[in-house]
């Protein structure tokens, strides 16, 4: 850590960067760092490889953030949230070109890619470990860094709801609405802020739950879609809705791209490991949220996902 | 305060009651409350009108609260929670015969009904205050104490995201987590517990959504509840879905009880005051979340709704 205040208090012009699709943290924690490195009269570039998610862009400098760079100049690259590098792969081949890149990240399978790494694992986010370091750097924390951050807690924790949330994030959290951060208000802006299509999706996700052995699933059909003239992203984050059921360990929902060509989204409570599962079909994720993508007919997907948890757990008994 | 402090020092045997229909906060502050006067070695008898709600039914020490009592031998009552005295009907006459009631609560439309209270309405929660009352008793907060009042500042702010959320609802969630309150356990008991049916009526009425000049509403009918095998109670809660629409200053769900009679429940962002609206029906709550009964077909009720809504404006623009 102390490196890296130094290199970053030694450093004029520095990108600050996060992953492509950027989430809450991404954002959160790119626009709470662009504002105290500004504090300390640096010049700043904060860059998401795509644009800034409609939901998040009420935030403060929301629209300061590029979409691209040029490498010239920058003596110091800080990359956030991202496990690897890859993460920004668009941009990858001018992020190279900055000498010394600095990786700040809570994912546990980052593997220190950077010349400088702060990693945490038990951090519940990306913008908690940002907090840190301007602390370390004894920027103010004032309302612009602080609302940013604590929605970048707020949405990976699901509002301190996730095995994540612990001591060390109320405290952050604490910290955060004591220096300026709008609890409540960010809340509506993140939360409640839904396109009714969005809400008729999700409605319509429910509705067609089934249950079959452990596994509770849904499935939206590209007719779903166009019922409601909703997209994708219009159904973002129902699968947390149907991990909330108590009858099942793994929820699933199957979204479909094209005719019979599936994206699937997996969450599970705490016995199974939908990553591995995931992998298995060529995607990946975390121990509690993975996903992969695959052609098929609905019901003969949850069935091979079925027999692949069985094998899964007859591993582990053994 | 003070007061409070003595007479509960001075006193052998304390009876404990909140609310009828108990929400987080009523179970959450009687059992916080419960186990920190036996920790002051108090005779402590534990009170809710009505059986435990199956949501908080694993909370430590739910099994011990009684929904009866005697008056005898008690030398004070502590009413949790309750703006009027009223809220406690079933049992009001017995309560009547301790002679010492001590009323602590967070609605602003208590009147200090007590002989002594305690009445805070900038506090998120009557477990916050419960938290603050215990502190001055120099109480050591364990977790059979910190979990339950987790519970009560959890659900009363709808996880950290309603406007009575403040820097002292955090400073509480942190001192409580570090005394033992188990954030995402708790979280996931509470949020993530729900029958496949609850999810599936609220589905059904997300589906159904529709909007009406500032108004999103939607109707659940005897047939969708027959359909799912469901119950109103398993639609509690589903109108916090309908106020997440961004298109709606104010969302209303119709579950019908018999034919053509109906629960209205209504939501509000900033802008509407749905206890006036709902005051003109005979009903009641709160500025931003209200409720009726009335006979009628769905779409006449919506349009009074929608027109007295109007009215309202217009007085308020006048």
């Amino acid at each position: 850590m102390k490196k890296i205040v130094e290199k970053i208090l030694n450093s004029k012009k520095i990108l600050i960067i996060s992953h492509e699709n950027p989430d809450g943290d991404a954002v959160g924690s790119t626009l709470g760092l662009y504002f105290g490195l500004k504090k300390l009269n640096k010049r700043v570039v904060p860059v998401l490889p795509n644009k800034v998610p409609q939901i998040y862009s009420f935030l403060e400098g929301a629209e300061l953030i590029k979409t691209d760079f040029n490498p010239k100049d920058i003596d110091v690259a800080i990359i956030l949230d991202c496990s690897d590098i890859g993460r920004v792969e668009s941009l990858k081949k001018k992020l190279m070109k900055i000498p010394i890149k600095i990786n700040i990240d809570h994912h546990p399978s980052n593997f220190s890619f950077g010349e400088l790494n702060f990693i945490d694992p038990t951090s519940s986010s990306t913008s908690e470990l940002v907090l840190k370091l301007l602390n370390e750097l004894n920027v103010e924390v004032d309302k612009s860094i602080a609302n940013p951050l604590y929605v970048g807690i707020m949405t990976d924790t699901g509002s301190f709801r996730f095995p994540n949330t612990t001591l060390k994030t109320f405290e952050a959290a604490t910290y955060l609405v004591r220096h300026g951060a709008e609890a409540s208000y960010l809340a509506k802006m993140v939360y409640n802020m839904k396109p009714l299509k969005a809400l008729k999706i999700l409605g319509r996700a429910l509705e067609k739950l089934k249950k079959k052995d452990h596994l509770i699933y849904s499935v939206l059909l590209l007719s779903d879609f166009e019922e409601f003239d909703a997209s994708e992203e219009d159904a973002e984050g129902a699968v947390e809705f149907l991990n909330k059921s108590r009858e099942a360990d793994v929820a699933v929902l199957l979204k479909e791209r094209r005719k019979n060509y599936f994206k699937v989204s997996m969450r599970s409570k705490d016995s199974v490991d939908v990553k591995k599962i995931a992998m298995k079909f060529g995607g990946g994720g975390h121990i509690n949220a993975a996903g992969f993508e695959i052609e098929g007919e609905p019901e003969e997907i949850i069935e091979s996902i079925i027999k692949e948890i069985k094998v899964e757990r007859s591993n582990r008994d053994n």
